[in-house]
């Protein structure tokens, strides 16, 4: 053998227990880690495929549609923002991303691997789009899409999609949206706003560990795809055959390709958690942790990057670096003294701030307090080493 | 809320044992499920990339490969075609696909879809391609890329890739080989053979859940992708993107996609098993249960699907459904009696044989002998029912 095996995994994997105050992925419950000890069944067997059926339930009360395609995509959040790009366009189709952080432009990258005719309207980091720029730029560039991130982990920024919908419809547009790092934690409503696609992750709000990506197109979406003349790029992510898969599509199953079985006994488990909160009392405790976590980081004399508090979403806190601070520092305090995860910035806010994360089974007043706690000494200690210097 | 919570979220989830015989998934021994029970560690944390590293050491030994570039797609095995085929084709090329079951008509819709030229080559299946004729298609076609199925887990044949690999740096060709349904449980040797892509899947002998693709490129292959003039269209399996975040250019690690933690976990300790075994006694286990198990068929009076033993992929053993027989009745007796799987044919072999897997874990002669047991229990079952009628 002129490679032997590796005297690596020899010894036992090292996994420290840390608790993930970042934005992702956050920890998950005991129940949803425990279903992943069931024995693995086939991914056509009945019984996997009720319990996909289970996961599409507690999927479309997530999504809160009745929509029929509604199935993840075997692949962590970024496939399904792939899945989004490559089924929904051709070469040369318009697309109009809203960007005012990493996503949209992870979304403008995807978008034009595809050949579509990416237009960008910009906003600067923690910003959000108003109804009436959309709208102005909906009349100025037409696209076919209209792409928008509900939750923008690298700034903080919850942009409103309520009303988009409408006009989006008046116009002759699609609309897809990003909702990783929001949905579960503030209300979305994808056949009441009239959203085309959305998709998110498992590793969020939902506390499954990453794995899947959940996504829903509403009937619009699918004509769209169906009137394609080019066939879609991916056929793991065809969204036609995924849909048969996921039994959406009134035919038998047919072997698309072989699901993540134990990944989905964990989805189902955390969405049965999910389910039994309910999404009312689910958003109620994002919002008052996060108010919590504001409220305490003003008492420490910190400013949050997005000063209003109706543009923040709960799920991702973003804390401006006081001048003279290195963040780097506060974030290796967290981890090294107490193994809790914060982050600093990335994109456009890398080095500007910190983002702590409150999401489903992290999102706790006992969390918060905590986080509250550690960022006081990670600063009285900063403030001691800086004064030493 | 206009789409309530459902009831079926609030039943625990039913999950019966099964011991799964068939050609994909096989069971995953009690170490590997209890590796996702592990807390969730970020994707970029250095414990979490120090298991990556350990994956990919692990990965270089089972593929027999000291290339760099050795790394999984974030999903399952079909992922690891389509990373294949988007990152080594651009429109335009020609791509040889050496077509003898499913994964060969599966590799051309994705190739297509890719806009390659595909040229096919067929053989019935269960037949396999020789070196002449390979080397004649070359000569005809003058591809870029030469696509073979080393285990055609529909058939249940072994395509030799010994002596592919000179041929193809002859006619500067790529050898792109599917390695599914055979790694662990064949001799594969991706330098020495000099195969340039190879991936596979954790479901099969590696007996992990699915969730991954293992993946190997060549400096010859990675050469290709670096000087493409069109971008990768899928952002997901961007090899260039996929080699940083594990690790395999030598750069630090950018933030590409939010790994399979749990799922990451799993297959490290898979690895870890198969290491400690070491391959050249996994292979003699497949051979040794294999032969066990065509020795009891023919016993039973069974005829194999393949007749030339050198031509069988010990890891799925295809049975010829004797005439007057109603196959699935058996697959059903299988299921219902034993709670034991093994499947019918798929795709090219439908309906005319039955497929039974021995796969890692489940390659046991325990195992074997409890299948013989259940096929002679069944066959005499339906003999019986058939004189009945």
């Amino acid at each position: 053998m002129s490679i032997p095996p590796p005297e690596c995994l020899k010894s036992p994997m090292h996994v420290p227990s840390k608790l993930l105050m970042g934005p992702g992925p956050s920890n998950s419950p005991p129940q949803v880690h425990q279903a992943m000890l069931k024995p693995l069944l086939g991914h056509l067997h009945p019984e996997f495929t009720q319990i996909m059926d289970e996961v599409k339930e507690g999927l479309r009360y997530l999504f809160q549609t009745k929509s029929d395609v509604v199935c993840c995509v075997s692949g962590t959040g970024h496939a399904g923002m792939e899945a989004t790009m490559c089924n929904l366009l051709e070469p040369n189709d318009v697309i109009l991303i809203a960007q005012n952080g990493i996503w949209g432009e992870r979304a403008a990258d995807m978008a034009s691997r595809h050949e579509a005719d990416v237009r960008v309207i910009k906003k600067p980091a923690g910003e959000i789009f108003q109804l009436d720029e959309l709208e102005a730029a909906l009349k100025e560039h037409r696209p076919a899409v209209l792409f928008l991130v509900q939750g923008e982990s690298s700034s903080g920024a919850l942009q409103p999609i309520y009303g988009v919908g409408p006009l989006c419809q008046k116009y002759g547009v699609l609309l897809a949206v990003d909702a990783v790092a929001s949905l579960g934690g503030v209300p979305f409503f994808m056949d009441q706003w009239g959203v085309d696609v959305v998709y998110t992750g498992t590793q969020k709000v939902i506390s499954a560990p990453p794995s899947m990506a959940p996504i829903a197109f509403s009937d619009r979406a699918m004509a769209k795809v169906r009137a394609r003349k080019k066939p879609i790029r991916s056929f793991y992510a065809d969204i036609t055959w995924l849909a048969n898969y996921w039994g959406c599509d009134g035919s038998p199953r047919k072997y698309h390709h072989t699901g993540p079985v134990s990944s989905v006994y964990a989805l189902r488990e955390a969405l049965s958690l999910v389910c039994a909160e309910g999404l009312e009392s689910l958003w109620a405790r994002h919002a008052a942790c996060a108010q919590r976590l504001h409220d305490g980081l003003t008492a420490l004399n910190l400013q949050l990057f997005i000063s209003d508090p109706a543009k923040r979403t709960p799920t991702v806190t973003t804390i401006k670096v006081p001048e003279g601070v290195d963040w780097m520092k506060v974030t290796k305090y967290f981890m090294n003294k107490y193994r809790v995860e914060i982050s600093g910035g990335l994109g456009p806010s890398a080095g500007l701030v910190w983002r702590v994360g409150l999401m489903g089974y992290n999102c706790t007043s006992d969390n918060v307090d905590l986080v509250l706690k550690i960022m006081k000494e990670a600063l009285d200690q900063q403030s001691i080493i800086t004064s030493k210097l």
